[in-house]
């Protein structure tokens, strides 16, 4: 497939109406609604979305809880589809190439992309307060006449989306959609945690906090860098068999020790860890993360964050020698500029998305799929729009 | 002066009297007086110190507030001098040669020293609390009959001093022992956390927060490693002219201020400072140095500490997009391996030490030398010997 499906009507500059699982308030189901999409204005590209997963972050803002309401909006970030249309200006993408929307775009102008030095774009990084487009602030979601507001720049739970040209990235038009849509999100947020934040080399070991989809792909990333031990941290026994899949070394469960697990973690590496990676957006997380790592160079990279009243405490000593305290933002990676290279490792077999694919399920399902994911029984659940 | 001063007696083997400046107890007064330095054990070396400086880590374990009281102790840790002799299985130095000893030795063998991240020496490592040599546990010191304790290996207020081999830097003998022995510490510790630990590089930003000794020698290794701006921040007015001569270009005294510095910071830098360095070891300022850092690419080096009970708190969020927070011990340095460098910088004018040096004084009045610097009326003053 590597043009548009000759058999859609052509809809350039046309108000599309097309199905999408709309948010109408903080935790009520999605409902699943005929919506109007407005062509994509100058420098923004209108977007067939044929694949979505749901990630922890749409549930996150979906329930609201100290959080700013922004209702009624559609959410979704991991996705992947088929340019169906641009708007003036864009040179980037044409209509029927495959595409990966990105919540962290990248306009390749502002002092931050210019830096070298980050992946934050000034322009594009995520403000999940904003429902509108960043070019005008109006909405391109509409039903009967009244807007419905956008979700990190993507709104993917709608088989069609419009996203600013920064905020995609082309991809090899023979990659399978229905797996590289996890680059998305968490899958690239948990490798880039462990290849380009923490910077794990070979021979390094690594303790990985919460073993979710962020976990196992932080795990992956360091086996991909050579690691020679990954101890997986989780309270959940059923994570232990799946780990191996994702090249953890040592499963450990807190809940089976008596002491913190920052001392197991000590004594089974005479020290504790090169690097922690804290996986799930929790505090004392992120303490006992940083609590692991070894004295002089031990490195803690945070991915998630908690509710927004809590903080974390550290005695500075603790840091005087040395160690390290950092975080990484879609672990590192400028979506636009290096999102096509991951593409390719997995085409390379580099790679592995699959095994993170537990659940696939007809897009009408996705509130079985937001079930699934906040009662932690899924690692991705792929919804199938088409 | 290129060997042992040949009017002193040949003293090999020999149990040597001199003079030492004793503390009997917390804050009260040194007393000079006369006690006996046992010849070096094996694999020490019995140093002759010419020239001494009060740091205030001297200063804070004299007070005794909040830490064991290890008494009575002879301290000292900044200073210079000549081998006198040497113990068995000593081949690094020999009689005559120039030294300075080091708090922050070096065994050059052990896990730390060899895994090449860190300065930071299993063997010998600072351990304030420890009043012994590391080889035998016993004192080289006494008065009476009755030990003296060491301080951090190096106990430099006295005409003669032991230390174990792996804490001692052999040095060019034609550099002015009375200005480098700065360099055993203060100035060490704040070049290198700009130019080693935050890796200050060219047109970059910085902000020093405190501006003694280490915060100047942070602003010149900044300088040295080409920052287009240093900001430095002090409450004392007094410090502002003295800033220009370590290349500070912007002083900022916070009580002129009726918002947080970090907010100062930012408007003056667009966003926040590349490199921030904490030079006190007070907790408000290492919070207030991490607020002052740009996002997403920002530096916050820490270097002393508060008191033990003092905690740093921060929002978790605040080091998602990528912000780093981390500590400087002795500036990063190896000693032993990378003194004699800094030695030769200064000897080619590379390096400037000449502007620390405050105050200079006959070692008898080295009570006058510590209220000084604790009324922060002194960067360094420089405590002669012979």
């Amino acid at each position: 497939m590597d043009s548009q499906d000759a058999r859609l009507p052509n809809t350039t500059g046309q108000v599309i109406t097309c199905k999408a699982a709309v948010a109408w308030g903080p935790k009520q189901p999605l409902k699943i609604e005929e919506v109007q999409v407005a062509p994509p204005g100058d420098g923004e590209v209108r977007i067939r979305i044929l694949f979505t997963s749901v990630c922890r972050s749409d549930l996150t803002f979906w329930k609201g809880e100290g959080q700013t309401h922004v209702f009624p909006r559609i959410f979704g970030h991991e996705a992947a589809g088929i340019v169906e249309s641009v708007g003036e200006g864009v040179t980037y993408v044409k209509p029927g190439d495959h595409v990966i929307p990105l919540f962290s775009g990248e306009c390749q102008e502002c002092k931050y992309c210019r830096s070298g030095k980050t992946n934050i774009c000034m322009k594009y990084t995520i403000d999940p307060n904003r429902g509108f487009m960043v070019s005008d602030n109006t909405s391109r979601f509409s039903k009967d006449g009244k807007p419905i507001y956008h979700f990190v720049g993507t709104s993917t739970f709608s088989e069609y989306t419009v996203v600013d040209q920064g905020c995609v990235v082309k991809v090899d038009p023979r990659a399978p959609l229905e797996k590289i849509c996890l680059l998305s999100c968490g899958v690239t947020t948990g490798l880039g945690a462990s290849i380009n934040t923490a910077g794990v080399e070979r021979g390094s070991t690594v303790a990985i906090f919460g073993l979710g989809t962020i976990g196992f792909a932080a795990a992956q990333g360091a086996k991909i860098a050579g690691a020679s031990r990954i101890i997986g941290v989780d309270i959940n026994p059923s994570k232990k068999e799946l780990a191996k899949k994702f090249g953890v070394t040592d499963f450990l469960n807190p809940l089976e020790y008596d002491k913190p697990i920052s001392e197991v973690i000590k004594e089974l590496t005479e020290g504790g860890v090169d690097y922690a990676i804290e996986c799930i957006g929790n505090t004392q997380l992120m303490e006992a993360a940083f609590a692991s790592i070894h004295d002089g160079y031990g490195k803690t990279v945070i991915t998630g964050l908690d509710s927004a009243t809590k903080r974390v405490i550290f005695n500075p000593v603790e840091f005087l020698f040395g160690r390290v305290l950092t975080g990484s933002f879609f672990g590192g990676y400028k979506g636009k500029s290096q999102l096509g290279d991951l593409v390719q490792k997995y085409m390379n077999k580099e790679l592995q998305l699959d095994d993170f694919i537990t659940h696939e399920m007809p897009f009408e399902k996705i509130n079985e799929a937001f079930e699934l994911l906040d009662d932690s029984k899924c690692l991705r659940c792929i919804l199938h729009l088409n």
